[in-house]
């Protein structure tokens, strides 16, 4: 039997007309919108499509604008000085640094000038500890978008299997963390597990994110398994993601597909945290608690 | 063939005989010792016990002993300004809060009090965040003993099946982080997980901190695993862990015993992580780095 497709564009489509709906209530409740800043700097075209693409979906839920430039030549503390403002801004909810900065600089002291509650992307070092300990907090983005398509998929974490392979800030580790506080029993795998075909087969639920196109095979997939691919990988004849799809659909009971399964979700999820961190400011507790 | 005994015991000496080389060393450095803050509230006669303990032990490597005391009616504000007067303190080097506090008051605003750089308990949540991320700072005291002892065993943690039983903010989901960073393949276990036995048995190293007296035997153990029981039990008959040792011992590879496994290396951490937190502060690495 061939595997159940996680439709990611279908359930971000249902997700963002919640959020729309929720941005309202919080609004009718607050009164006021939670707001969105930006921060770009230098004029990476990518960069200018993503943010581009972030303030759009912001605006079609009702969540306010505030968009900030710095000029690519903008020094640490130009940038440290535009972050402490916006931290500071009542009015601000959410802050976003658009990565990577020009140059390759490292963000990681810029973002830790972002409060946890409003580190829309979950990044900082705080929010990071908050996730760790199980404590409530802004989570991200991916790893929090996955688990929204776990649970409209019907997967029930509680007790399950898990592996992720992969260990990075971005996903792997905060996937692991956000799966553990569901109740799964949680693999961390990597580029030093021993068999990792063999270890992936253990999973019920297996999340890749191993940035390596099409790594996974059959071998690594129990039959039923639930996968959920992270990979992003342009090729001549179009996007693949970390999972061979053709060879892993036939064995899995769920999969996604790439384009449009968790990528779709990451950007939704941005604007939850976004309501989130403005729920947080004003004493409201995060709206999937 | 019987398994090894971890002598957490002697390896404590050896690792003491060492922190009070290092902390000579950097008071040669630096122009200063290394000095620890005790902050003690009420009474109780095991937290006095303890907090005894770990001065002297801190006092016979050559540390500074700062104790304070409050009274168990101190509240939450006093206690929040001796922490704050602490960490403004340059001549403080690590700061204890002893727990739990009388009256069972949630500590956690409290302990982040504590600057990351002086976290000796590595309890805070930039610490926790740091651990989460793999990047340099204190890390709490029983999962850092825990991996002393397995790299003096000689265990290579490197691509190593790791199963950890439990998921404390204490001890499990540390200790799978620190075996993460280490390059394991660690799997995070709990009271939700299915078949337990059958997930500890997939361990190279399985390390227990399920808190339920000899919970663990042959059932959950592969042959010529090493088994590290952080689990303390009294009972009429001495003190036990949470490995029925008898039944494991003849089964793997290399096992700690209870008393005298675990429990000797958190305090010879807590006063590595000390010098550590001055190593930090004067800007020097980790003396592990």
């Amino acid at each position: 039997m061939a595997a159940r497709i996680i439709d990611g564009k279908a359930i971000a489509k249902r997700y963002r007309a919640e959020t729309a709906r929720l941005v309202e209530e919080f609004a009718a409740e607050a009164g006021r919108r939670p707001a969105l800043a930006t921060v770009l700097v230098g004029d990476d075209p990518a960069s200018q499509v993503y943010i581009g693409s972030k303030r759009k979906a912001a605006t079609s839920v009702g969540i306010g604008d505030r968009h900030r430039e710095l000029p690519a030549e903008a020094s640490i503390e130009d940038i440290a000085g535009v972050l402490t403002e916006l931290a500071a801004d009542d009015e601000v909810s959410g802050i976003l640094l658009q990565l990577p900065l020009p140059g390759g600089q490292d963000a990681s002291a810029l973002i830790d000038l972002i409060p946890s509650v409003k580190d829309v992307d979950g990044l900082t070092t705080q929010s990071t500890g908050l996730l760790a300990r199980g404590e409530p907090g802004l989570r991200p983005c991916t790893p929090r978008g996955i688990i929204t398509l776990l649970d409209e998929t019907g997967i029930d974490l509680d007790g399950a299997r898990a592996v992720v392979i992969g260990r990075s800030e971005l996903v792997g580790r905060p996937m692991a963390q956000l799966l553990v506080n569901r109740n799964a029993t949680v693999t961390i795998a990597h580029s030093h597990t021993a068999d990792l075909p063999a270890v992936a087969r253990e999973a019920e639920v297996l999340v890749v994110a191993m940035g390596r196109q099409e790594a996974v095979d059959d071998a690594f997939v129990a039959p039923g398994a639930t996968v959920i691919d992270v990979g992003i990988h342009r090729t001549s004849e179009g996007l693949r993601g970390d999972v061979a799809f053709a060879e892993v659909a036939p064995i899995a009971g769920a999969i996604t597909p790439v384009p449009g399964g968790v990528g779709p979700m990451t950007i939704e999820t941005l604007l939850r945290n976004t309501l989130d961190a403005a729920r947080l400011q004003a004493g409201l507790p995060l709206s999937d608690a």
